[in-house]
């Protein structure tokens, strides 16, 4: 297993909380510190608005700075949203991107969920899944293709050719993130893309069958066997002292817990069968905030000694796959640097070196 | 006066010319010696598709990167345009670039005038001045105000509160990217907005005129004297030597005219009464690249030695007034970084030292 690391703000400079200038400033320390340490990649999510991600309404801004401090890390959208812009404008962010970072980008591409967020773009919800499959699209062949003409649904431009290109080749690894729904997986699948899975909140069962029905789909749409890359993201809390580690965990978890129930409570009163289920899941985040133990048993989480995360990280490994690459989810901007750098000196040392490749 | 740099992308990647991956990396290292050696800013241009600027599609990408390797110097945009970004996505993306660089970004914004990039946007070029206002005041409206209800022509939306909030307080330092155009100077003016001038291409009498009118509505409009921003940008070659830094100039002059001249080749076709004099503009730009001689004569392109750039500060200030910022653009991706780098410490310390402020 690789292992990586995720930043997901859950700030908004209120009540003595991280400014955004202390929260970039920490998130590069913590990717320096990542990239010193061997970790793998890291990752940054789209949003707005919301404490819930909100510090980070374009993700290629940060990485870009994150690109210019270090050297080994790969650089992750986890994810962009292609329904809030223009593929003109998107595969030639993510294209410079690639270059500043020396072909190091990873791009995860996501439909977005928070009706806010679709509202403000003025682009309607039931849209989502159409306009993410044509913008993501349409990113692939901006960059590989010359004079291209483009008809789509919402978009129609060309001839033109796009610059800069990639520095990688024909483009950079193209990821579809999702949270577990199984038509996502398997369109994923079916069309070859690698695959990013918030598994935070789902059970076992759920994730497993969501990883089944994109491998299989891969392997029957003939896209050769071991070539997918699965991220999986876990919030990670690590300490010498158990007991210190669930107190972070329990903290930063609350807090995100409470921020996510605030961001998606529109859902309790916008319906859309693009979205099934997204009723529910303001009291699911609230649920999860009070669940922290449970979390933990289940392995949504990681926390305690290094001894417990290995042991955790073994059975994960055991039920998904010990080719998938694990993304810690470390930077809330909650917990002071020095806890947060602490613990990824402990991963590195004590837990990254007992799986194989692990890094 | 003050001196900042300018990086204007004239390269494409094609017959031996830089890569995007060597433009970008001779580019942060251009911009780590322009902090260290005391120069003021760094700027740089948003465009598509042609070998003129298309290495930039956003700006505030590159950007990012320099703020992450840099500690003085002031973060420019020059321009980034509303009409091709959501207002929502754009003062994010510039907030987020405000916070990373620690309160250092001062944001250009310009109408874009290439009728391709308009085509493949979807943005008619008569709509280009409205868009373009309208995107100013979204941005800076949504810097600055909570739960903002925006009811735009082109865009409505909220209420919203956009997060990150801008690191410098109320908003950072907003200039209107001008090529002269009289009524854009003049609204800029009145609206008390600082001024980024292209002065590269225009006569001495041109300039003083755009910017006496500039002036002058600021000064009926009421906005105190004295805390207006002028930006002038003046290609510059210097060299101990007046051969070689003719021959430097010559050569990339005449590379960033061939390619201009491709780029606005559309204007001999499209007609709109928003954009006066632009089916010149291709007739103009290849004039401008047989002329070198003529331009440093008419102080349109700053070269020689020393002394004789010097010589040339002396006049544009007497011209154009002794508190401007003169911005020297010296990263097109058609010279070695090492004569780059050369020109910039021989300015720095036989050129700067006589201008008063200057550094």
């Amino acid at each position: 297993m690789k292992f990586g690391i995720v930043f997901f703000p859950t700030v908004g400079g209120a009540d003595g909380e991280a400014t955004p200038t202390q929260y970039y400033d920490d998130g590069l320390h913590i990717a320096e510190l990542a990239d010193e340490l061997g970790y793998f990649q890291v990752k940054l999510v789209e949003h707005y608005f919301f404490d819930y991600g909100g510090y980070s309404p374009d993700p290629t801004t940060f990485l870009a700075a994150v690109a210019a401090r270090t050297s080994r890390l790969r650089i992750a959208t986890g994810a962009v949203i292609p329904a809030f812009t223009h593929a003109v404008k998107l595969s030639g962010q993510l294209a410079m991107l690639d270059n500043i970072s020396g072909g190091r980008l990873d791009v995860g591409f996501g439909r977005a969920f928070l009706p806010e967020e679709f509202a403000a773009f003025g682009i309607p919800l039931d849209e989502s899944r159409a306009r993410f499959e044509e913008g993501v699209e349409a990113c692939v062949r901006l960059w590989t293709e010359d004079n291209l003409k483009w008809n789509g649904t919402f978009h129609q431009f060309g001839p033109v050719t796009m610059l800069p290109k990639p520095a990688q080749q024909p483009h950079p690894p193209v990821f579809v993130a999702s949270t577990g729904n199984l038509d996502s997986c398997r369109t994923a699948g079916e069309q070859g893309r690698h695959l990013q899975l918030i598994a935070s909140a789902a059970t076992r069962e759920k994730v497993q069958e969501a990883l089944s029905i994109y491998r299989r789909a891969r392997a029957d749409a003939g896209h050769a066997s071991g070539t997918e890359r699965i991220d999986l993201t876990f919030p990670c809390f690590v300490d010498e002292d158990r007991a210190a580690a669930y107190l972070q965990g329990e903290y930063v978890e609350r807090k995100m817990s409470e921020k996510m129930a605030s961001a998606v409570s529109a859902w309790t009163t916008v319906k859309s069968d693009q979205y099934p289920g997204y009723d529910q899941m303001a009291a699911a985040a609230v649920r999860n905030g009070a669940a922290f133990d449970e979390r933990v048993t289940e392995n949504q989480v990681l926390a305690g000694t290094p001894d417990d995360v290995r042991g955790q990280l073994g059975e994960i490994a055991e039920w998904y796959g010990d080719d998938i690459a694990v993304g810690l989810s470390v930077h809330s901007g909650h917990l002071p640097r020095a806890d947060v750098e602490r613990g990824l000196r402990l991963f590195a040392e004590r837990i990254a070196p007992a799986f194989a490749g692990g890094r």
